[in-house]
């Protein structure tokens, strides 16, 4: 069967976002000021094939681990969408 | 009040998306050949203080069409979390 999984990363919640603050300055810029904290981070989807929902999340924590997320930097979260 | 809000910018589905292709080729490389298809895309939180829910969709609504998103070859989705 085909999973279609969603992987969110996210810079660490103790790091600086340079990223994030950019974007926030940008904002402030185009007069959204109401707007108080900006991070960004990646979001991907991905297409499994595997046995069951387990196995599949199972491949996607291996991916994330392995070459998606830079775990000294960032966390990941993985939701499975229908 | 303020609320946490969460964007997320992804690639049209009808364009290539050449990140996404080489995150797949990097999988299949880590031997994981069970994912058929990768996107990648940006995931953004913001905090914004609105008076309501309605207000604060509104301010990320702007924000993702004057800054983060580039419709010509992106969507975003909007959604709030507690």
């Amino acid at each position: 069967m085909t999973y279609n999984v969603q992987i969110k990363v996210m810079p660490l919640k103790d790091l600086l976002d340079p990223q994030g603050k950019a974007v926030l300055g940008g904002l402030q810029n185009l007069g959204l000021g109401n707007v108080a904290d900006v991070r960004v981070g990646k979001h991907i989807t991905l297409q499994i094939d595997a046995e069951n929902e387990a196995a599949a999340k199972q491949i996607a924590d291996e991916a994330s681990k392995k070459l998606l997320a830079n775990p000294v930097m960032e966390f990941y979260e993985i939701e499975f969408v229908n």
